[in-house]
């Protein structure tokens, strides 16, 4: 799950630009997606995401392992384990460009925040990207219990995040 | 699932009178739960999904099935089988009113939506009082696929009513 956890925010990180959009507007009068969505922003996440999974599979391949657990292997071989990392990454940032041309339906302004949906639309988006290219090693690799443990845990992270951040003064609020 | 599923719309349909949180307020200075959260709500709700659960229980000892599939039991006896039925039916709505008191801190006004949220705030409450009753019952019956499914399907078949709705022009957005 790392390309699809990275690549959001380094599409943050290295964002800005000219928006996907092109600033234009859907039928309802409100932008399709904002300028919160930009083609830098896309690509350098993708980007980013990938060479995390590329590491991954690099240091997977050498026996590399932390506290007992090995790195993931995304595949059967490495063109195989590419396209998973690639569908991982790009998933991610699609999940959450599909949420952000809801929020704008909803008359919702870039960054107002939608608690669980923010927080689950790259894992959605990664994971329908992912079994679309490889439902095999999607399968037998996210199990039901897989599921519901990144579904859980992801939001209670970003909340941990969050609550840290509060509590050493650099976010206004705990959540 | 069906006493937490039936709880809430007959808290919603019988509802109204006195709110439990009294028209406090939080130390925020905005309201405890708000009006939306009433005592009579609250009891109609659990009373409505206890009953529901009783039939089904009754019709599951007459050995009723609907297209094959049978009644659920709710546990191996019927003090536990009642007791799972009331921890479903009162955990929903106890979800529901922990999710109004986040709303009310995050300054969202009674009735102002949260996507996802607002349609699995009952099922994880149910699901704790279910589990904090009856462990070993939740653990059996409760399989991960049988979660996964039910967090996936809940909010699908709210949206699947909404949009039902909003084509025969009963709802003013299709969400």
């Amino acid at each position: 799950m790392l390309p699809a956890y990275l690549s959001n925010p380094f599409a943050a990180v290295f964002g800005g630009g000219k928006p996907i959009d092109g600033g234009r507007t859907y039928k309802d009068g409100r932008r399709i997606l904002g300028d919160g969505k930009t083609y830098r922003g896309l690509f350098s996440g993708i980007f980013c995401g990938f060479i995390a999974g590329c590491i991954e599979i690099w240091l997977s391949s050498r026996g590399f392992e932390i506290m007992g657990i090995n790195m993931p292997v995304f595949g059967p071989d490495y063109k195989s384990a590419l396209i998973v990392v690639l569908a991982l990454a790009s998933g991610a940032l699609f999940g959450d460009m599909f949420k952000s041309f809801f929020k704008r339906r909803m008359g919702l302004k870039r960054g107002a925040s939608l608690p669980l949906v923010d927080q689950l639309d790259f894992v959605v988006g990664a994971w329908v990207f992912t079994y679309l290219v490889a439902p095999e090693w999607f399968v037998s690799n996210f199990t039901h219990g897989i599921m519901l443990t990144v579904i859980i845990i992801t939001p209670l992270l970003h909340l941990t995040t969050n609550i840290i951040g509060y509590l050493i003064g650099v976010k206004k609020e705990p959540w």
